[in-house]
Parts: structure tokens; C-alpha cells; sequence
């Protein structure tokens, strides 16, 4: 089976736990918006910064987003145009999104924003100010109603008649990765990236 | 400037060069709905595989679709949370699908998408008969509705208040690159992967 669905959540926690990096819709005016986003999740919410989102909170409160992750794995590469592919995994989180107010819960809602990307940074840098708190817009969408598909595998037609052609085929993979920390040229001299981000260099994402 | 808006058809190449899968936003019962997938561009056109796009084009016929295409260039790590961000170039294309009809201009789409992700692979696989020709539904967006945001360079807060803290700052890079080619189980030994595809090995997308 290169295709499978899936609604367990242990599936949908592996697909969020490779990325940061979220495609948000919502919609403006009768029509599809959709923009890239971070996001972060706790428990059963999944956290993004509000700015796009509560446009649709104030023009359409109860009107439903959806959250779409998806990380590619590979390039499937067939002995025929018609079967190529993609290996990915990827969710889909359709919920009406929740304006976060509480002071704690958007610390914890920044707080895993901020670690999804970067884990070890909350407790690195400085964390926000009752001001920045205020300024900053952040919505929880619930993890109820989401839905993830993956692609693996090799293509389909090693044992059709296109495997006569002699043709190479196979998955020609794709991979994220970190690479080596770049100090901000204002930085002064003599500090260095500390272990959590150092040891992030070279590593794929997620992983 | 750490983000620049541009409306630049030399920027939009750009962004699109870098990848081949988007994230397509439909209106889908007045919901929006966010699907990934590949694309391939051809003069000023956008292609998509429409099984989705056509759901809201038999739905809504003159509906329009937004295309979302998102590349991250790095974490920005600041010394506080609050000036975290992401280096990114994305472009949001708004449009109304048109249902591919015309056979030499599907296959000039579906060359695209192909060559998209694989260059070389549409002269070295089985082209598309007429029937699977048939059996593809594909659907073009203009790219005349673009717009195109780029994020780059380290954090903000270098020569602010908290440039004190003495804290580590900088911009942790990611890459997405292709992996060494893995051959289908199925394939007969001593079949090598062409050229193309084993030069891609290690390659950053879209370079």
C-alpha cells in the first residue's frame, strides 16, 4: 500500500512532531487564503500566532480553519510519467480557532511555538514581557478534527508491463535538515551557540 | 529589513524554482480546505493535478483557488522570544482554475510538473497514453495575481537592550536536499539510476 489515511492521534502526533512550519487557510471575504506559519502544540492544541487567523476570528467568529503540515520524504520515480509521486506525510486540522486570552495558557502556547522549532530556547532566552504578551495575538485550533495520509514506498509498476522498458526506478529522497549555526554579525566575540542549538547542526528536522 | 513584500515576476520565479509542492486552498462547503501538492509551472501558468481544484471548480465554477509555495531558509534565533522568527521566501497566487482540456497543452502541463521536481525524467520515462492522457484531470492557474514575501538576514535586536544579555544569537539554517537515489526492489540488477536523477544526489531544491 503506497497510500494510507489515518485518524489515530499517535499518527498525527509523528507527522507534527517533523516540522515547524504549518500552511493555514482560512476565508477572506468568500475566498481561500492560505499562508505559512509556525506553530506549536500542547495537549490536545495546536497553537499559531493570531495575526492571519484572527482575521477570520473577527470577520467570521465561528468559522472553521484548516491547518495543513506536511513534510516530503521523497521523490517516486516511475518507468512511466502516470505513476510518479510523492512520499510525504501530512495532516490536515480542520477546527474553529480559539482566541487564547488566559496569560498562562499563551505562555505555554509560546512557549511550544517556540520549542517545536528550537527545542531548549524557552529556557535560553528572554522570555516575553507582560507588554509583549499583551501585543501578541495567539489562537489554539483543537487536534479533534484532524485527518493524516502518507505516501511510502517504492513506486507501483515494477510488476506491470512498463517494467519491461528497463528503465530505472525507485524514490530519489528528500530531506530537511539544520545546518551549521550562523552567529548574528552584531554578536560580540567569544559567545558561542549554546549545546542546544550547536547540536541541532546537520540533523533532520523532527528527528 | 529583515521582510520584503515584492510583486516581482523575477522574485516569484525564484520562489517557485526553489520547490515543486504547494499547498492548495479551495472553498469546499464554505469551508477552506488546504491540500498539498505538486506543481509545475509553463509561461504564466501554474499547473495542477485537479483532483482537487476540480472539486471546487464543478462546486463553484469561477470560484478562485489560492496557491501557497513556502520555502525556509532558517530559524531566527533572537535573544528574546519575542523577536523569534523564520527566514522563509513564499508566494500566495490567487486565481480561478481552468480545467485543462486541449491534449498538446496537458501534456506541456504535465511535462511541467514532471520537470517541476525531476528534470530529465519526462524524455527518459513513458510518456503518457492517450488514455491515462485522458484519465488526468489537470488544472491551470494564471500567475498574474502574485504576491511574494521573502524574510531574510539575522535577528532584530542586536543593538537593543537586550543585545546585553550576553545570550547567543544568530540564524540556524535549514536546507531541504535530495538524498542518494533507492532503487525500486523490483528493479532488475544492474539498471543504474541515468545521470539526471544521480546528479540530484545531495543537491539543495531548486539549485
Amino acid at each position: 500500500m503506497r497510500h494510507k489515511g489515518s485518524h489515530r492521534r499517535s499518527d498525527l502526533d509523528e507527522v507534527l512532531r517533523g516540522g515547524f512550519l504549518c500552511h493555514l487557510g482560512v476565508v477572506v471575504d468568500g475566498a481561500p487564503m492560505v499562508v505559512p506559519t509556525v506553530y506549536g502544540v500542547d495537549g490536545d492544541w495546536l497553537y499559531v500566532h493570531g495575526s492571519v487567523a484572527s482575521r477570520s476570528l473577527v470577520q467570521a467568529p465561528g468559522a472553521v480553519v484548516c491547518v495543513s503540515v506536511t513534510q516530503v520524504d521523497g521523490l517516486v520515480l516511475a518507468r512511466s510519467v502516470f505513476e510518479h509521486g510523492v512520499n510525504y506525510r501530512s495532516t490536515m486540522i480542520y477546527g474553529v480557532p480559539r482566541l487564547v486570552t488566559e496569560p498562562e495558557e499563551k505562555l505555554r502556547g509560546l512557549r511550544a511555538l517556540t520549542e517545536q522549532s528550537a527545542p531548549g530556547q524557552w529556557e535560553y532566552v528572554r522570555r516575553p514581557s507582560r507588554k509583549e504578551l499583551a501585543a501578541t495575538a495567539l489562537v489554539a485550533v483543537g487536534l479533534g478534527e484532524a485527518s493524516v495520509k502518507i505516501a511510502s514506498g517504492p513506486p507501483d509498476d515494477g510488476d506491470g508491463p512498463d517494467a519491461g522498458l528497463g528503465l530505472w526506478a525507485g524514490v530519489l529522497p528528500v530531506e530537511t535538515r539544520f545546518g551549521a549555526p550562523e552567529a548574528d554579525p552584531l554578536l560580540p566575540a567569544g559567545i558561542e551557540p549554546p549545546a542546544h542549538i550547536a547540536e541541532r547542526a546537520g540533523r533532520v528536522l523532527g528527528r
